[in-house]
């Protein structure tokens, strides 16, 4: 059996053989290897760089005194450098699992998206983690920016998690059963460390004095900056953050200190970053500086045949996250039809497919060559091209010259009516691969991500690095270069592929080969391959929701290029754990589908998709291993946070930051608490239930549980509640207070839960739109826009609150916050959650007039839903037609500011009396109700017509012309406060 | 070549091959791996542990800005432990050495002796450090107690000096050349940190910071003792002791604080120890516990001859230091020959031999058995043993039923003057093995060291561990049992002989076979090889001072088992250095012969001796580069030490304790300065000279290289005074200030140099018997035997010392103490001093009762001395003869208390009277003069013998009886003050 020192031993041999140094940890403790000046350090500047080390890494809110099978207050890294990036890191990597003994073409190991960010550090990179059978064993990171300074060159970062590497290879359930050393475990070793050090963490270092080394080592690092030594600077910064790091984990941060620790670390990290590369230049760059990659040379430009041929481009990657994907799949499609466009090259359709490692573009019918062309160059007028004399002019004779041509081959064009002296030339069109390499390479480097990064390449930048080129018209290559990528006929196969790279003939073969191979390049394909084979897998007993599970099935699509669907199954009895976590660890966590039976009951199975040709009795065991400890795990949660009064989890969101400007969540939840209650007052709605939940609301964030895993936030509040002997309608009403969690979810289905929802997300509102903004284009990463969504849907779906005025809660909100909120930023609100109304009424399928005449009851959405629904009905009749028209027409006609009243005895016509008088005498009802105002209206209908047909409402008489104006003000204002009129159409 | 990063490894590889487990160095800055809880914690409790770990040792005091080749802040140990002692470690530590690529048959590898002890860790043991061919690599230590715990079982401690292994095996002279990884410099990599750090260190780090740091650590570490967690406790108290060591790097630390820092962290450092082996035992020791080793069973008693054969005895250590060897043969030649003595069996000469490892007796002619005995038992007394009738007593019956005798066995014999029955038993004497075992085993348990370590042996306790024994009785095995070891018939060779054990077929064989495989079993063999191989090797050039070197040759030739003198050879350019620098450097660090030519001037060559048949090339090499980087270093030391201005140098000695109650070496430098002064006055002997040189005594125990090496103190201060400019004879008594330095060596010349050499001693003595107290037995750590030794040479080698009084001396140095100096203190120096003059003259051959009778002088020893001198003219003097046997004999017949006084008008005889008038007539010189004594009392000769003859002094007449004593009193009274004349012999 693999030891874990031996497995330390064998990676550090198998990075110093690459090329990598051996360093010690560091000497203070630190939370992760990145800490270490080997990493943090090393990574800036331009000196080449590579190092492995092992690092204890100490993380007290990790504490659990060693009984938690998975979770150490100290667990062990094994960090590698690698500046620059080598162009091969992940291969680099493969080999090192490779060293431990791993076969990864019968494992199924995967690089999945997970970015990295330090706010502490000013320190981010993208990248994945990488999962063996479905296992989190290493983090993967190109590293991006340290201490705020852009690193260039990029570092690529490997850190692998060796306990849970030896927990999987050593078939181990807790970290104490490690095999350690021959005959001794990790418990023997280390477990007393563990306890100890998790009683010092969580329950007895002393916050006094803590907080005190706090400050005597960020003064230590603040003098050293200043006397320009970035190395003692640096680990005082690390003490820093580990008197820091204890105080959070005694729970003894304010929100207000965590905050200002943060911008001072961050502050100090800087400046320890850019003293650190002063230094390295003063000291000359011991270690030499990297050598950019030199640009590619592009393939001859060969071209065998004449005929119209298909061209294939493919830009091979490494793993794109999936919804990179998808936007790279629109925008090669975007930017090679434009390409295209802007050439003559005849060509016909054209397609795009993707998987994680390769975008390819496929156009039918590519021509030879460009279509022949003949250009017109216009010269000087014909006035002043030739004399009197008919002779040319110095002007002619110049443009002549210029254009290599005699007098002979000008002829005269009118340019704008005048009429010019031309030159026509006759242009061959180019041949298809010199045309089509200039296209290819603007579509790579027209790609964009939301994130982009930057790697070994000095030009280019995306989501993550774009490795190889392929490019065939028809049999020939097409000479692309692109910074230091050239395009060739070969591609790339699956990495466990033997061999893994392959050269293909011609374009249309490019599909068919990679298939061939067991690439399924077409997203579809490999859903249907998934879908149809899980159901396959599953049956007769279970099934696939492939509905209510088609995002997860869409990422896993992008996640896999060779799809192998995979069934594993759980121990029944984790059954007993609530649905929403064993679905929640299933789909977040594994990407895994779960398998429910006819009745919609959980069965302890699922299927997991594995890519390419694995080991399927190895993968899954792999998997339900990993399963079977995230349970475990999460077991070891629930039946923690059973045991832990309600009070005691409640008093746990003291320690949680809300937001800096907005308190913890302690505040937070005190916030919607007082606001659900002072709506129900006003709407006379409040109950003991309530005032119960309200107590409640948001405890379970302080659990164990939620803390791991955010979205079960009120289901297990309502799990807890009850087990706790709460009430089940305050349970329900705690638990209703999250919905809805997006789009489509439930909604709170009682008073007391849709009153705390409501209160939730007026409080998030009112704070976050006067702190950090409302959200404007895709970024909202408080979900503020979702807030408004819940907003809606709860009060549409919830009748006594129609009433309810949403922008009087946000005001009531607002006066709450710990922050002032202005009243532009009220209204500003106001505005937005019209325009999410809209939005919602719309995508409903609701004509955009009527939608817009709602309009004016945004603030209560329940309201202007259902004058929707009544208008409906009401557009069809003839009557509410004419009446929405007379009040158009008034509209357009009574000039803006005209009041509504007039001198009724200065009337004379007969239908504008008439009119006058059926005015006078119609109720409009005083709330909002469009069928009724249809039937109080309805007298009007025929004297409004009347009117407009018989009288001429701008008389020459001035006082008779302002009463005819006054009365139809009348009609104009008759639906006020209705409708907004003015869209209606009909 | 091997780097730096595949040395660590290949030692950890080695060691994990033995069952070591690897751990990380530990995450807080630490000054030696020992501190490791690795080591620290795991050395205590029953538990087995075996580790191999690498730590970066961080010493602020070691702190030189990367400039020094072989010193830095921050080097890298790489420790071992082996617990229990597998009981062949170094059999094992040089298996690690050929993992390292290490030839060690061509090599010299050496365990030279070397203690351990941290007092701020309640830490010691004892063990080696490991020469590779003369290069100090390794510290090997049995671990004997910590945190003032014995340890049991020891554990024993290896910790390998990686740098220096390295530089040795890339030959390289400055650790920033090491090639660290390949192609990759120590230099590029450290040389910042080692720069950046050294700065934090010497200069930059806050002392006011540190110092609330310690507080703050110390209050969390007493902290986590009292919760019971000795693991956070125990991190707490090595941040206690780093932060300790960056203020004493900085200066910053007092005599006060040091002491009661030392004192904290060693209290802390106990209950840390104390409560991990409560915990342990708490947890059910985890990793189980070590079974002792079992009892040998001694090999079958078989006795194959009945003449008388030689018998050798070997007992096999691991290298025993030089004079625990002498020491040790001494013991087993006098525990052999009691023995053998208490036993009955004939045998012949007894001698002792030894090496560093073995000691081996041999007597000859011990005999086949013991002779045969007649054993008398005795019975009750005759009276009792027969009734009246002749017939035996009950008491009779019962005596010889215990005997198990008849009545017609029993005999009569007077015991006592008093007839009683005996028994008479004829016991047959037995064979020699058997008896021999016995003797022999009292042999090796009554060895005893002046420091006695344990190892694996449950029972046996000695200088260093005993590994086998060899035992011999001619052609048998002595059946030899102790503890674990049984002996044999075989022996070990050199550890790197082919192979390394034979067997030896009889005793008369033994020390030939050993000799024919090279090892020389007697210390004056090998001191001749020595000798004469060293005088050949310089000859004709140069020459080697045996005489001079006698100390050192002796210690050589206890360091070896066969001797091989090797020339080598240094640069010419270091004899710039000062000899005493070159030759301490060969002599104490080297144990190198210095070579001198003709003239006593030093030549660019040593001599070394190697253990066993070596490579010569590699070894002369290797100890040639060693010489370098020692000469190097002191170099590098004596041009920074002359770049320091003399009074910057003094201000260090703030930094220095003297000891905890005594303050700094500023403060005893102050109190000498002071004091010599003080003396000067008083002898009008005050000098500009002396003033400047009382200002700068002691400064250059401030420079680096009298911190390097202790020894040169005075040498230096003179050589870097004269380079300061500084007048020739102040440098000069600076220098003599510190003479003598040992018995027989030079003593000052000029006055100031003996004032400062006189109050130093005056000052050391006073503090030391006021704090420590006054030397008994053979312990006097800080030498203040030799300071009695040094007072009295100085004064009597300065006649203007003659007039002053050594306690009047001491009496001033006590009132300039810190402390309190009680009377009795120093009335016990004044019996000191007495007792050690009284020691030096009979030591120089003058006889005892001359000597005890100039003793009143002792507290001016040159008066004594010369008083002495007088006297051996004076006692063959008739009429010092007879003026003393008056003295004496007045001085017997005088009570005492009577006074010199008496009514001469009393006075009737001739006798009396003519006494009278020629005592009075008498003028006894004022000083302490014999030769005057002597001439001015040669006129009472006559009268003394006349009154002694005539004059009865008890007479009955009262008044008359008191004249007459009166008037002997005043003979009495004569020699007051001149000699003691009760011990004057004739």
């Amino acid at each position: 059996m693999l030891t874990m020192q031996d497995a330390l031993a064998r990676l550090t041999t198998y990075w110093t053989d690459q090329g990598c140094l051996v360093v010690q940890p560091m000497n203070t403790e630190v939370g992760a290897g990145t800490l270490n000046p080997a990493t943090f350090l090393r990574v800036l500047g331009p000196e080449p760089w590579r190092v492995v080390y092992t690092e204890p890494s100490v993380r007290p809110d990790d504490s659990r005194y060693g009984e938690n099978p998975n979770r150490l207050q100290t667990h062990t890294q094994l960090q590698v450098i690698l500046k620059p990036d080598p162009g091969n890191p992940q291969e680099l990597y493969l080999g090192s699992l490779a060293a431990l003994g791993i076969d990864v073409t019968a494992h199924d190991v995967r690089f999945v998206e997970d970015n990295w960010a330090s706010p502490a550090l000013g320190a981010w990179g993208l990248g994945w983690e990488v999962w063996l059978d479905g296992l989190e064993i290493t983090q993967f990171t190109y590293f991006q920016q340290a201490g705020g300074l852009n690193l260039d060159p990029v570092s690529v970062e490997i850190t692998y998690g060796i306990e849970r590497i030896i927990m999987a290879l050593q078939d181990k359930t807790h970290f104490k059963e490690i095999e350690y050393s021959p005959g001794v475990s990790y418990g023997e070793v280390f477990g007393q460390s563990e306890y100890e050090m998790s009683r010092y963490y969580l329950d007895d270092a002393d916050i006094e004095a803590n907080r005190r080394l706090l400050e005597i080592y960020a003064g230590e690092a603040q003098r050293m900056i200043d006397a320009g030594l970035p190395v003692p600077a640096h680990s005082y910064v690390l003490k820093c953050s580990q008197a820091f790091n204890v105080l959070d984990a005694r729970g003894a941060v304010s929100t207000a200190e965590r905050a200002a620790e943060f911008g001072r670390m961050r502050r100090l990290a800087g400046e320890v970053a850019k003293l650190w590369v002063d230094r390295r230049t003063g000291l000359e760059l011991p270690l030499g500086t990297v050598t950019p990659l030199a640009p590619a040379r592009p393939a001859a430009a060969v071209q065998t045949g004449d005929t119209a041929r298909t061209l294939v481009f493919e830009i091979g990657t490494e793993e794109l996250p999936p919804a990179e994907l998808r936007s790279a799949r629109e925008q090669v499609q975007r930017l090679l039809t434009e390409g295209l466009a802007a050439t003559r090259l005849g060509h016909g359709e054209v397609r795009v497919f993707g998987t994680p490692r390769r975008l390819i573009a496929v156009a039918t019918a590519v021509a030879a060559r460009e279509e022949d062309h003949v250009r017109t160059i216009k010269g000087p007028k014909v006035q002043a091209a030739y004399a009197g004399d008919g002779t040319a002019t110095k002007a002619l004779e110049g443009f002549t010259r210029g254009q290599g041509v005699t007098l002979s081959d000008v002829e005269t064009e009118e340019v704008g009516g005048v009429p010019h002296v031309v030159v026509r030339k006759h242009e061959a069109g180019r041949a298809a691969p010199e045309v089509l390499a200039a296209v290819l390479a603007q579509v790579v480097t027209g790609l964009r991500a939301a994130k982009n990064m930057r790697w070994n390449d000095p030009r280019l930048a995306f989501s993550r690095p774009v490795r190889w080129l392929a490019a065939l018209w028809g049999d020939d290559v097409v000479p692309v270069a692109v910074s230091t990528l050239a395009a060739g006929r070969r591609t790339r196969l699956l990495r466990t592929a033997v061999p893994p790279e392959i050269e293909i003939a011609s374009a249309e073969d490019f599909l068919e080969t990679l298939g061939v191979n067991g690439i399924v390049a077409d997203h579809e394909d490999r859903r249907e391959l998934i879908v149809i084979g899980a159901q396959d897998l599953v049956y007769p007993d279970g099934r696939i929701d492939v509905q209510g599970e088609a995002a997860l099935i869409d990422q896993i699509t992008d996640l896999v290029e060779q799809p192998l669907p995979l069934l594993g199954t759980f121990d029944e009895g984790y059954l007993s754990l609530p649905d929403a976590v064993l679905t929640t660890v299933m789909r977040k966590h594994q990407r895994y589908l779960p398998v429910r039976d006819a009745d919609g009951k959980l069965l302890p199975m699922f299927v997991t998709v594995a890519n390419g040709p694995v080991d399927v009795e190895l993968v899954r065991a792999g998997n339900e291993a990993v399963l079977r400890a995230r349970y475990e795990d999460a077991a070891f949660f629930y039946r923690a946070d059973q045991a832990t009064p309600i009070a005691e989890m409640k008093s746990h969101l003291n320690r949680l930051t809300f937001t800096d400007k907005l308190g913890s969540m302690a505040d937070r939840a005190g916030r919607i608490a007082a606001l659900a209650l002072s709506v129900a007052d006003r709407l006379e709605s409040g109950s003991p239930v309530l005032r119960r939940a309200a107590e409640l609301v948001k405890f379970d964030l302080g659990s164990q549980l939620v803390t791991e895993m955010t979205s079960l936030a009120g289901v297990m509040a309502r799990d807890y509640a009850l087990h706790a002997g709460e009430d089940r309608a305050v349970a329900q009403a705690v638990y209703e207070a999250e919905l809805p969690r997006n789009t489509g979810d439930d909604l709170p289905r009682t008073l007391p839960g849709a009153l705390l929802s409501l209160a939730d997300r007026l409080d998030l509102i009112a704070g976050l739109a006067a702190t950090v903004g409302l959200p404007t284009g895709s970024s909202d990463p408080f979900a503020v826009r979702r807030a408004f969504l819940g907003l809606i849907a709860v009060h549409r779906a919830t009748p006594r609150l129609a009433g309810f005025d949403l922008t009087e809660g946000l005001a009531l909100a607002a006066a709450a916050q710990p922050v002032p909120v202005a009243d532009t930023v009220l209204e500003a609100c106001a505005e937005f959650l019209t325009r999410r109304l809209e939005q919602v009424l719309t995508e409903e399928g609701q004509p955009v007039d009527r939608v817009r005449a709602v309009l004016p009851h945004a603030a209560r959405p329940a309201v202007a839903a259902a004058l929707l629904g009544q208008l409906r009905d009401a557009v069809g009749d003839p009557g509410f037609q004419a009446v929405a028209e007379a009040v158009q027409r008034a509209r357009r006609i009574v000039p803006a500011g005209t009041p509504a009243g007039y001198d009724a005895g200065l009337l004379k016509e007969p239908a504008e009396i008439a009119l006058h008088e059926a005015v006078t005498a119609v109720a409009v009802p005083a709330s909002p109700d469009v069928t009724a105002f249809v039937a109080a209206t309805r007298p009007l209908v025929e004297p409004v017509g009347r009117f407009f047909d018989e009288v001429f409402v701008m008389a020459d008489d001035p006082a008779l012309r302002a009463a005819r104006l006054g009365l139809l003000a009348r009609v104009r204002d008759l639906g006020d406060g209705l409708l907004d009129w003015s869209h209606l159409r009909f």
